[in-house]
């Protein structure tokens, strides 16, 4: 493709990589990235050189472990993740529910963080994994708290339905928006599954902009929102106390 | 630099971020990737249009979330701890003391998850984080089921003396790494710290190859490593049973 950056081309290759492919050919990564079989080869090469990319004995190229050692510095992934473990680890212990934490990216959210409580309800998400904003506890508070812009970017393209109970009506879902900035909190029942209900709450950083957002999903047919909340609040509060500078 | 790839100039870039400079400024990117001001810059600002680089409003870079995101693609990453997280939290709850799993890179050792008891022994590590190969429990795993030549490397190079307690003989060591292959499990008794001590065992692929070893960190002074290496190796061995392809 005429006219790209080199550096596009290289990231192009990257990006090839999905959840649903995580492991190519090179003819499909070629394809893929829009470039020439040798010049795919030459580019993975190097790629594999560097370990970006690592290649199995079967000839197929995946994502490597060099790759995912820088991308552990992000501040908004492993970072952020590490000043929230020890509260989402306190949430745990204390409901053996499933304990997630994301970050809005765009108009889609990140999961940064997941501890799946063994015998808690099932859930579709998956760390590293991206989610809608209109539906999940998580995706509520992001969207509730993202630049108004985002809201209406949001808000104008067409609301997916995971279950008969999820929000598909933009002016109902701006109700319900202002509803989660005035308590503090969200509530997503069976919107994303209609087994599952979940609280969210906003980390916020020393600056007071909502970096991330934490949440409890529960059985939604034993579900006590009105306990759950607190809870959630509390360990929110808690992360984003643990990313204030230290003083001395 | 004459006569580097063009893709080695681009990860040039990111080779610059580290643990210990996780956020740089244009011109210390520049001066750490070897190119001039002016390519820096351009080649920054492709790297944050598609999200491996973010700015801050002090203007610094740091890693972004959507190299996160693709890295989280990486089978020895994110994928090898999805399949491993619900062992790693079985440990914890049954013991509430540091579950740490890692793999092999190079001639050190990466950790991919750690889980930290809120009141047990502090440890040095973080996940995406390096380590020597020869002192941890995971480290002497992961080396004593290493291919010869990497053991050889190790063992040729000075092995640093964490504590008076590290093993720096590499005749020793050589008997250490026979008794972890003859057992099936190792202990690090404050070859770390003085204070901690670590059992670890192998987590093997479907054809039997070591990928990663999962380790708990007690305090050393109460620690009863016999009876932990049970519980550490049925950990290994059912990590190593979710990796094999499901049989309908």
């Amino acid at each position: 493709m005429p006219g790209r950056s080199v550096t596009s081309k290289v990231l192009a290759l990257l990006d090839a990589f999905t959840p649903s492919t995580p492991e190519l050919t090179l003819s499909e990564l070629a394809r893929r990235a829009g470039v020439s079989l040798p010049t795919a080869h030459r580019r993975a090469q190097e790629l594999v050189g560097w370990g970006a990319l690592e290649r199995a004995p079967d000839g197929r190229f995946h994502i490597g472990l060099r790759l995912w050692e820088v991308a552990s510095l992000a501040p908004r992934g492993l970072a952020l993740r590490e000043a929230a473990m020890p509260f989402l680890e306190d949430l745990y212990e204390v409901t053996h529910e499933n304990v997630q934490l994301a970050v809005r990216e765009g108009l889609e959210l990140v999961f940064v963080e997941r501890i799946a409580g063994r015998r808690a309800v099932p859930v579709l998400t998956r760390v590293g994994g991206r989610f809608a904003l209109h539906a999940t506890g998580v995706g509520l508070v992001l969207l509730a708290t993202a630049p108004a812009e985002v809201q209406e970017e949001v808000l104008a393209a067409p609301l997916h339905a995971y279950t008969e109970k999820t929000i598909t009506d933009p002016v109902r879902l701006r109700e319900v928006l202002a509803g989660v900035r005035k308590s503090g909190h969200s509530v997503s029942d069976g919107q994303v599954t209609l087994d599952a209900l979940s609280v969210a709450a906003p980390v916020r950083s020393p600056e007071g902009h909502v970096l991330a957002a934490v949440s409890l999903v529960v059985r939604a047919d034993t579900a006590q929102p009105a306990a759950l909340a607190p809870l959630v609040k509390a360990a929110a509060r808690g992360i984003t106390r643990a990313l204030e500078p230290r003083h001395p």
